[in-house]
C-alpha cells in the first residue's frame, strides 16, 4: 500500500514549533475585543495560559492593552516558532511570506473562502501559501481552520469560545477533529470533567492534516489515547501509517468517520471537497489497521476516555452491579445486542455476595444490590470488591441511577475496588439529562471510565475485547500460501491475453498459478473433440462456448448442463455452436470448453477490486441471492492470511450455510479461508495489472472447493 | 383480543383520589429525618408543594415539627383520600386494613420483601393486602414501589430524594416506570428544563399496574404526552388497550420495553417477577396499537418530548441547517440511516438562501449556513424562515455546536421560525456532555424539541412520519376476506380430526374453507388408481404417503416428485409404499396422495401461532434460507387486512425476491397479501382451537399462489 502514498507523515520533531511552540506572534490584533485577532490573543495569553512570550503584531498599532505592538515579524525581537494569521484572507500571503523570510516554525491561517470555493483562482492562491511555507520548511496549519488547542501548554489557539478549565495535569485525551465546529463543541466535555491534551483542526489541510496530527499526538507524552473524527481524505493511507505510530506509542486510537451515507458523502464533498471515500474499504481499512471505530459521534470521547483509563482486559466476563432491578436489564439487553459476555460469579463470590444482599436483591451477574446496600458504605464496596476479585470478570460496570451528593463517595468506593485489583470499572449514568455531583470525580478517576449510553458503555467493552485480540496478532505476519513464481507466471497470462476482460479459461490459469483449485477444462473445436473430452473428464459435464464477445451465455443458449452420455454431448455441441453464430453481431469463437460437472456444494463468491484509496482489496460472500439481494459480504484490504480469511467468513450473516445446511455436507473453512487468502495475494500482486476479479461461483462442499467460474478484468 | 384481558382498566375517576388527593395521609412519620416517613412527609408537604392537608400518623408522637401527630388513621379528623404508609412490613397490613375501614381512596405502600422475593408465604402476605382493597374498593400501589409524583399538584409521593422544580405551568409529559429507579433518573431530565406532569411507578403492581397508570394519564389533562418504560406484565392487552386511549386522547404513547434480550429477559423475572414475554410479539403488538416504540432509554424523554410539542407533520421532508459543516454530514448520516428523507429546497427557497450565505457555505440541504450567517441575528431568522417556508419540510432539524450564550437567542430565532408557519424545529446539541445557557429555554420553547443525540432526533423524525400513516389506518376496518362460514366448516374439520397434528390433506382442507388457494390432491390406494388420478391431475404429478406417524417423509422415501407418465407413477406407488411398510413401528397408512407437481416459484412460509400473552399472531417469511438462516420474517397479532400484510412483505430483508429474482416472474403482492390475511383470519377465528399452523411452502410466480403444504396442531 505505501507505494500509494503521496508524502511521508510529518515527524514530531517538524511540528512541535507549530503545536508546542516556546514563542508565539498573533498577526491582526486590534483594539476591538470582538475581532479575531483581539480573541485569539486574549484564549492565548490570558491568565493561566501559554507562559512563554506572545507578540503582538499589527502596523496601525504601537502598543495594545499596555503591551508593545510590532508593525511585522520582520520587527519582532526574536522569531516566534509559531504565527496566528488573523488578517483578512487578501493580507494573508504577505504575512506568510514574511514568517517564511523570519524562519517562523509553523503558521495558522483562520482566513476561508481558499480551495473549499471550489473557485479556481482561489485554489492558487491556497496552493502559493503552500509553496512559500515548503519552500521554507515552515508547517502551516489551514487555511480555513479555527486552529489548535495545546492544553498541557495552555495554547488555546483559535479565534473563537473554547473551553479552557486549565493545564490537565497528567496525560489526557488528544482530540484530532477534520470539523473546527465538531471539534470545540466536544472540547465542551471538559467543562464535565473530562481531560483533553490537545485540540487539532485543520481546516483545509493544505499542509498539515489529520493524518500528521494523529501522528504527532502518537509522539506526544501529554496524550494518552488519540480521539479523532473526520470526513475524508485524499490519502488514507498516510493515515492507515499515523494509527500505526499510536499503536507502536501503546495509545488507543478511537475514530468516527463522517460522510458514512452516501448523503452525508456528498455533503463532505460540498464541505471542504474532500473526498469521503468508499465506506466499506474505510472500514476493513481502519480496522485491519486497528483503529476502534465508533458508529455515532456522540460516543467518541467516552469511548476515548475508557480505552485511555483501561488496563488490557484480564477476563473478556463483565460484571454489572446496580441498585436498580430495571438498570441491570437495561444492561443486559445492551451487552447481549453488543456481544459482550455477563458470566455468572464463581460459587465463592456468589456466597460473598448472598452474604452482603438483602432477600429482595438478587445476587448474581448482573447484580441487583438494592438500595440498603448502597446505603451502607462498608457494604458497597464489599460487593464491587467481590465482583472485582472474580478471575471471571475483567472490568464491572455500575450505572448511576442518581447523581447527588451521595454519588460522589460511591464513585470513589468504585473506583477503590477497581484500584485493588487493576481492573477498570465504568460508570454509566442512566439519565444523559443530569450528571451534577460526582460527575468531575467519574471522569477524572483513573479507574472509572464514564458513560452516558448503556450502548455505548457496552460497545466500547466489545471493542475493548476485539482490540486485545488485534494487539494478539500484530506483527504476526501471515505466511504467503503461493506457489514460487505463481506472481510472475500470473503476470505473463495477463498480459498475454488479448482481451480487456480474460476469458473463463484465461482467467482460470491466472488462478490456478495462484493454487486456487479451478475445474478442469479443455477447449475443443468439433463435436467428436467433445464427446472424447467428455470421456476423459468423466460424465455428466458441461459444454460452454468461449468467445470474448458473449458475456450473457445463459441468455444466449450456448451453455448447456449435466450432459451425461458421448451423444448427449454431441447434440449439445452442435446446438450451442448454432446458437453462438445466432448471436448478432457475429462473435468471435475459440471454441467450446468441456467441464465435469461440479456437484452441488454451498456457492460462495470471492472478489477484488484496486480501490483508488486503499489498493486491492477482497471481498468474500455467500453466492445468489445472500450477495445480490442481501449483500452480504466480508471485505479486507489484501492480502489477508488464512486467519482473516477465517474472521471474514465469520462476519457473514448467513455463514451457518457453511457448517452444513439442510443435509449438505459443512464446507471446510480452514481450506476456503485458503483459497480467499489465495485469492487475496493474486489480488495484491497483480494490483497494477488488474482492475476487478470475481470468482462466482467458488463451489462447497466438504474439502471439495472448485472455482467454476472467473472473470478477471484488466487494468485501464 | 379482549377475551384474555384478567380485568377491565380502572376508570381515571377510580384512580384519582390516589393521584390527585384531595388530602393526604403519612403513616409512620417520625423525628428522624432520614426515614422514610420523614422523607416523604417532606417531599408532600414541603414549600411550594402540596396545598392540600398532610396528616401525619405515628402513635409514637403527639406532635412533630409543630404539627399535630395521630396514633391512627381512624383518628384523623378528615377521611384523606390517600394514604403513603412508610411503615415496616410487618406493620403494614394493619394499616391498609385500617385504611380501608376509613374509606381512604388508596394507598401507596413503600415496605419490600413481599411477592418479589419469590417466597409462597410473602406471596399470601401481598395477596391478603389486595384482598383487603379491592373489598373496600380502594386503590393499592405497590407494594415494594418508590410511590408517585403529581408534579402538577405538587405531590412528591416518594420516600427518597426527587428532582421538583415546581408546578409545570403547561400540559406536559407524563412518565410511566415500572422500575423506580429508572423513573427516578429520568425525572432529573426536569433539571434540565423539561417539563413532566406526573412520574408514576408501581413496584409489584398487585392492584393498579403501568397499563391503568397509562390509561389514567390519557384522562388527565395536565398530561400531553406518554413515556412509558416497563419491563414485561401478565396481561399486556390491557396496555394495549391504555393505549388506545391515549390515542382517543390525542396523546402520543412513546414506550421503552426493557427485557429485549434474553439475558435482559432472565434478569426481568429475576427482578419483579414479571414475565417479560415474547419480544416479537410485544414489539408486533404495540406497533400495531400506535405505540412509539424507542430502542435505548436514553432516546425515551427527549422523543415523548417531541412528540408533545410537535404537530402532526406536514410534509415528509425534513431541512438540516447548521454553521457546521462537518454537524451537516453527521446530521445527514443518521438521516440515511433512519430513513429520513432531505429533498433539496425548491428554486425560491435557494436563491433566498444563495442570497444570505457566503461563497464559502453551502445553501442547499443540508444547508451550510456559516458562522458569518449566525452572527447576525436577522440573517439568521432569514435562513430558518427561509427553509421553514419551503413547503417541502415539515421539520427543521438545527444542530448547535456550541451551548454559550448566543444560544439562548438562536433558540428563540429558530422557535419564532417554527411558531410563524406551525412546524417543528428540533436543536440537536452536538455535544452530550454540556447543554449550559440555553438548554433550559430550548427544552421548554413550544416549537422547539431538544435532542442529545443525532440518532436519536432522525429516529424520532421517522417515527413521527409513520406514526402519521398509522393515524391514517387507525379505525379503518379491512373487511373480512374468507367466505361467509368459513369458521364453522373450519372448526369442524379440525374437529372432525383424529390426530393432534392435522394431515397434510386435513390442514389443506382447512386452508381452503378460508379460500386459500391450495394444491388439489386425491388419496388413492392402488397403483391403477394413482395412475388415473395422476392422468386427471395432468403431469408432472407428486406421489406423497398419507400416514399420520411418518413426520418426516422425505427421509423416509415416501415422496417421488415430477413424475412424467403413467408408468413412472405405478412404479412410484409400489416404491413409496414399500418404503412405507418398512418404517418401524409398522405406521398407519391412509393411502398415497397425487398431487399435480407445481411449476418453481418464490417460496414463502405463512405460519401462524398462539401466544398465551397476545393471542393469535400471524408470521410471514421467505422460504428456505431466509427464514431458516436468517430468520427474516415479520410477525403481527392477528387478523390484519391486506394492507397491513402487504407491509408485513414489506418489512422482509429479502423483498427483492418478491420483485421477480434471477429472471422468475415478479409475485402479484396483493394476491400473496390476501392469502396471508385469509390465514390471519384463520387463527383468529381458530384460536382456540389450534395451537400452530404452518403453510410451508406457498409456492407464488405471477398471480398463481399455492399452498403445497401445510400442518395445523391442534390446541392441546
Amino acid at each position: 500500500m505505501t507505494d500509494l502514498a503521496q508524502r511521508p507523515l510529518y515527524d514530531a520533531a517538524r511540528l512541535s514549533r507549530l503545536f508546542a511552540p516556546r514563542h508565539i506572534a498573533v498577526v491582526g490584533v486590534s483594539a476591538n475585543p470582538q475581532a479575531f485577532g483581539a480573541m485569539t490573543l486574549a484564549n492565548i495569553a490570558g491568565p493561566g495560559r501559554f507562559e512563554g512570550p506572545v507578540y503582538r503584531v499589527n502596523a496601525r498599532y504601537a502598543e495594545l492593552g499596555g503591551q508593545p505592538c510590532y508593525p511585522s515579524i520582520a520587527a519582532l525581537p526574536q522569531t516566534p516558532d509559531c504565527v496566528f494569521v488573523a488578517v483578512p484572507r487578501d493580507a494573508v500571503e504577505a504575512v506568510v511570506r514574511d514568517c517564511a523570510e523570519r524562519g517562523v516554525g509553523g503558521v495558522v491561517l483562520f482566513a476561508s473562502g481558499y480551495a473549499e470555493t471550489g473557485l479556481p483562482d482561489r485554489r492558487h492562491q491556497q496552493q502559493r501559501l503552500l509553496d512559500i511555507a515548503r519552500a521554507a520548511d515552515m508547517r502551516l496549519l489551514g487555511p480555513n481552520c479555527v486552529g489548535y488547542m495545546n492544553y498541557g501548554l495552555g495554547v488555546i489557539g483559535t479565534f473563537g469560545i473554547a473551553s479552557f478549565i486549565g493545564k490537565p495535569p497528567a496525560p489526557a485525551v488528544g482530540l484530532v477533529s477534520q470539523s473546527g465546529a465538531i471539534g470545540a463543541a466536544l472540547a465542551q466535555a471538559q467543562e464535565h470533567g473530562l481531560r483533553l491534551s490537545h485540540l487539532l483542526t485543520c481546516g483545509n489541510a493544505s499542509d498539515v492534516d489529520v493524518a500528521d496530527q494523529v501522528a504527532y499526538l502518537a509522539a506526544d507524552p501529554a496524550c494518552r489515547a488519540v480521539a479523532c473524527v473526520f470526513e475524508g481524505m485524499s490519502d488514507p493511507t498516510r493515515f492507515l501509517e499515523a494509527a500505526a505510530r499510536c499503536h507502536d506509542a501503546g495509545k488507543p486510537l478511537v475514530v468516527h468517520k463522517l460522510g458514512t451515507s452516501e448523503r452525508g458523502a456528498q455533503a463532505a464533498v460540498s464541505h471542504t471537497g474532500s473526498v469521503a471515500g468508499s465506506q466499506a474499504a474505510y472500514r476493513a481499512a481502519l480496522q485491519q489497521a486497528g483503529v476502534i471505530l465508533v458508529d455515532e459521534i456522540e460516543a467518541l470521547l467516552d469511548t476515548t476516555s475508557f480505552f485511555a483509563k483501561a488496563p488490557p482486559p484480564r477476563a473478556r466476563g463483565v460484571a454489572v452491579a446496580a441498585v436498580s432491578g430495571g438498570a441491570c436489564i437495561l444492561l443486559a439487553d445492551q451487552a447481549e445486542s453488543q456481544g459482550v459476555d455477563l458470566p455468572p460469579p464463581s460459587a465463592a463470590t456468589l456466597s460473598r455476595l448472598e452474604a452482603l444482599i438483602p432477600e429482595y436483591g438478587s445476587p448474581g451477574n448482573p447484580c441487583d444490590m438494592t438500595a440498603q446496600v448502597l446505603a451502607t458504605p462498608q457494604d458497597l464496596h464489599a460487593c464491587f470488591e467481590a465482583l472485582m476479585a472474580d478471575p471471571a470478570y475483567g472490568a464491572l460496570v455500575v450505572p448511576h441511577t442518581f447523581a447527588y451528593d451521595a454519588a460522589t463517595a460511591r464513585i470513589a468506593t468504585l473506583g477503590r475496588a477497581a484500584a485493588e485489583h487493576g481492573k477498570i470499572a465504568c460508570n454509566v449514568w442512566l439519565t444523559q439529562h443530569l450528571e451534577g455531583p460526582g460527575a468531575v470525580e467519574s471522569e477524572q478517576h483513573p479507574q472509572v471510565a464514564t458513560f452516558r449510553s448503556m450502548r455505548h458503555c457496552m460497545a466500547a467493552l466489545a471493542a475493548w475485547h476485539r482490540h486485545q485480540d488485534w494487539h494478539a496478532r500484530r506483527g504476526v505476519r501471515a505466511p504467503r500460501l503461493s506457489p514460487p513464481g505463481a506472481a510472475a507466471r500470473a503476470a505473463a497470462l495477463i498480459e498475454a491475453s488479448p482481451h480487456a476482460t480474460l476469458t473463463e479459461r484465461e482467467g482460470k490459469a491466472v488462478l490456478a498459478a495462484y493454487g486456487v483449485p479451478v475445474v478442469r477444462e479443455v477447449l475443443v473445436n468439433t463435436a467428436d473433440e467433445a464427446a472424447a473430452a467428455a470421456q476423459q473428464a468423466g460424465f455428466p459435464v458441461v459444454l460452454k462456448v468461449e468467445s470474448p464477445d458473449i458475456p450473457h451465455k445463459t441468455e444466449a443458449g450456448v451453455i448447456r448442463l449435466n450432459l451425461r452420455s458421448a451423444d448427449e454431448v454431441r447434440t449439445a455441441f452442435t446446438e450451442v455452436m448454432a446458437n453462438a453464430q445466432a448471436v448478432s453481431p457475429l462473435p468471435h469463437i475459440n471454441g467450446v470448453l468441456v467441464q465435469p460437472m461440479v456437484p452441488a456444494g454451498a456457492e460462495i463468491m470471492v472478489g477484488a477490486r484496486i480501490d483508488p484509496q486503499f489498493g486491492p482489496l477482497v471481498v468474500v460472500g455467500l453466492g445468489g441471492i445472500f450477495v445480490e439481494l442481501l449483500r452480504d459480504t466480508a471485505l479486507r484490504v489484501a492480502p489477508v492470511g488464512t486467519d482473516e480469511a477465517r474472521r471474514m467468513l465469520d462476519e457473514l450473516a448467513g455463514r451457518r450455510v457453511l457448517q452444513g445446511f439442510r443435509g449438505s455436507a459443512p464446507v471446510a473453512i480452514d481450506g476456503l479461508a485458503e483459497v480467499v487468502a489465495r485469492i487475496s495475494e493474486l489480488a495484491a500482486d497483480q494490483r497494477q495489472r488488474i482492475a476487478e476479479l470475481d470468482v462466482n461461483p467458488l463451489i462447497c462442499a466438504g474439502d471439495r472447493i472448485l472455482a467454476v467460474d472467473a472473470l478477471i478484468a484488466r487494468a485501464p
